[in-house]
């Protein structure tokens, strides 16, 4: 089978007109462009000779008979979103299928999953799918302007089927996405094959010292909140060195202080530090890092230095060996010597996914790093060379191979 | 002449119960209860036999014949004030007047300031009144609940003189004061002699790194404005040491991150260094060394590291030699071996008299460096020792010594 370069495109630019506005694609999960794209998908998937199934999460699969490999991702958007992120995948996903269907195998269906970019929750579609939140409580879940979830999937009630495709069905999942990083682009490589998408880690650290008078208190004499906070982010700076590598990341990226006011000794400050990495054991090294830091500047200024964990749900996913090497070597026959390996910094479907099957994943370069923004971007020429990865490694790995 | 310290202290009493609430002590310029406090004021300094004053700012003056020194401070609070900023030393002016008028001299006049706790601008009635804002102008001040100064000021026209007292029948103020900081409480000093009410600077620095992904972005492609903040914060740490002495004090006391949240890498980061020393000298040289460190941290990062002065207008006030020699004597004849010098970090209406006329000021402690706050709080035989030290360097001082 062969994908067909110009349908593909071709579809992808059509799956941008929905929601297309002066600036950028707005397609909120459930809003009317969201139905709308989901109504077109369906009547694509059976044109292509798929069983169009619209769950009651709104996730769109279009199914092969029998057991298939899944190739997908989502087609809901940021409220400031580009057009490929997500929607790359989707069409991706539409194409092979059309061509392994249309070569008489190998057995391939394709999804859509809905509010990926949380509208309502964060990956809810696939959330659901997968059995990790009841779609009763997902009801409950409300959007930032005041809708339910419950209410607001009624909008595609009319395309819905009562029930759930049976993930037993699948032997695996390939998600094809832009990176939404700058790895690829700044190192000239054409694609990334994922090694894990990385797990993630968040506390919030809240140093209480003495709020006082700025010109009357004498520096010997103050604890002043936001110096112990500089000493923990020096600390740290230092500190992670000896444990990360270099695609760990950490951030402070939340700081508040207070009473915040130029002329006052601040008595406290509070600020969020998260870390990420794809090996649940560094993560943890990580965290005793923090504590011990923590301690550290708590012992020597005497203030009070605590932290609350806001996060450690999400743990690193690794993908799957089988898949990892069948993108690979797909990956270098179609872009020799100009791919690498590399952790996904961001979370993605394919996390709940592996959950239920072996899952890959694709990343295609994003143009200066840009995502979650209207000028996301990739090159035309990347976005086809993508293509004709996915479609190599899902022929190796899909039952029935045609 | 001797004060009397229980009238003193049951006039510093009397004049808290203006504006007391449950809490504490409200009494902002203008305001009812600073009215009614100017009014028994002004009957007070009749009753003692001195001729009140209250000129168009608001200022209450007790006005002894001839060329006298004048003694006071202000009457109004903060917000949230405490019953003796400010107050104490009104009091005091009023009962060494009242001491020195029934001994036959020497020749001592009193004042209460108006709006030295900023209800309209800073300082404003000494402010006018040593002709450094013209009346026309503060007439514009507004108060930040939305009253304009030349109206809140007719509240007190019945009770005002069309014209200013001539500063030139003055030869010398001396203002006592809590000290608002720590330093007398923690030493175990009971008197402070001013050397200096130290000048202020202030710059507000941007640090403009790029907003990113914070899964996504490897450190090494991050500029990252919060990092680029706490590198100049350690680096001031550092290379301040070399500049400052135990009088220096400087602060960090407002921050605030962009787009501030948890899964972003900062893009920026605006906070205020604020340095206080009663050496202009010394300011211009940690001005230096501020300025080399946000080039070299600029250079460093590739970031951009701005920086836009705020204030530089508070120049450093030095007390008078042979007022702060009186002040000395006068704290080591009634508390020996237990005052110390000092300088002041906060502002006074003496700053602004300094420019009219030979100006001193004494500090009391204040418990637990305690102030703006409504616990703020004097020992009971502190604020008797304070009112005999100033007695004592009044009587040196003033013009027809009794």
């Amino acid at each position: 089978m062969t994908p067909d370069a110009s349908r593909f495109l071709s579809d992808l630019h059509y799956l941008r007109s929905f929601g297309t506005t002066g600036t950028g694609v707005v397609r909120r999960a459930f809003s009317e462009p969201d139905i709308a794209s989901r109504d077109w998908l369906a009547g694509q998937i059976r044109q292509i000779g798929l069983t169009p199934h619209i769950d009651p999460a709104g996730n769109v699969f279009g199914l092969a008979d029998g057991p298939s490999l899944l190739i997908g991702s989502h087609s809901d958007t940021q409220p400031e979103g580009g057009w490929l992120d997500g929607a790359y995948g989707v069409i991706a996903g539409l194409e092979i299928a059309r061509a392994a269907a249309e070569a008489g195998g190998p057995a391939i269906s394709m999804v859509s999953f809905q509010d990926e970019e949380g509208r309502f929750g964060a990956l809810t579609g696939s959330d659901i799918w997968a059995g990790r939140t009841p779609l009763a409580e997902a009801d409950g879940y409300m959007s930032t302007d005041g809708i339910r979830f419950g209410d607001a999937r009624q909008g595609l009630a009319h395309l819905m089927q009562d029930h759930f495709v049976d993930p037993a069905r699948f032997t695996g999942f390939l998600e094809m996405h832009i990176e939404q990083g700058p790895v690829l682009d700044q190192s000239g490589d054409r694609a990334g094959v994922v090694t894990s998408i990385v797990g993630l880690r968040q506390v919030q650290v809240t140093v209480t010292g003495q709020q006082n008078h700025a010109g009357t208190t004498p520096m010997h004499l103050r604890r002043d909140a936001f110096q112990g906070a500089v000493q923990v982010a020096s600390l740290l700076r230092e500190r992670f060195a000896n444990v990360v590598t270099p695609d760990t990341v950490w951030t402070i990226g939340h700081f508040r202080l207070h009473p915040n006011a130029s002329s006052v000794v601040p008595g406290q400050a509070v600020f969020t530090i998260q870390w990420r990495d794809g090996d649940a054991d560094r993560l943890d090294r990580l965290e005793r890092v923090i504590k011990d830091v923590l301690a550290e500047v708590g012992t020597e200024t005497g203030m009070a230095v605590a932290a609350t964990q806001l996060r450690n749900d999400l743990v690193p996913v690794p993908m799957d060996d089988r898949m990892q090497a069948a993108l690979r070597a797909a990956a270098e026959k179609h872009s020799p010597g100009s791919w690498r390996s590399m952790p996904s910094g961001a979370l993605h479907d394919a996390s709940n996914l592996s959950h239920l099957m072996p899952v890959g994943m694709l990343f295609v370069p994003s143009i200066g790093g840009i995502s979650h923004a209207f000028d996301e971007d990739t090159k035309q020429e990347d976005l086809v060379l993508g293509l004709r990865i996915l479609a190599e490694a899902a022929a190796t790995l899909a039952p029935g191979r045609g």
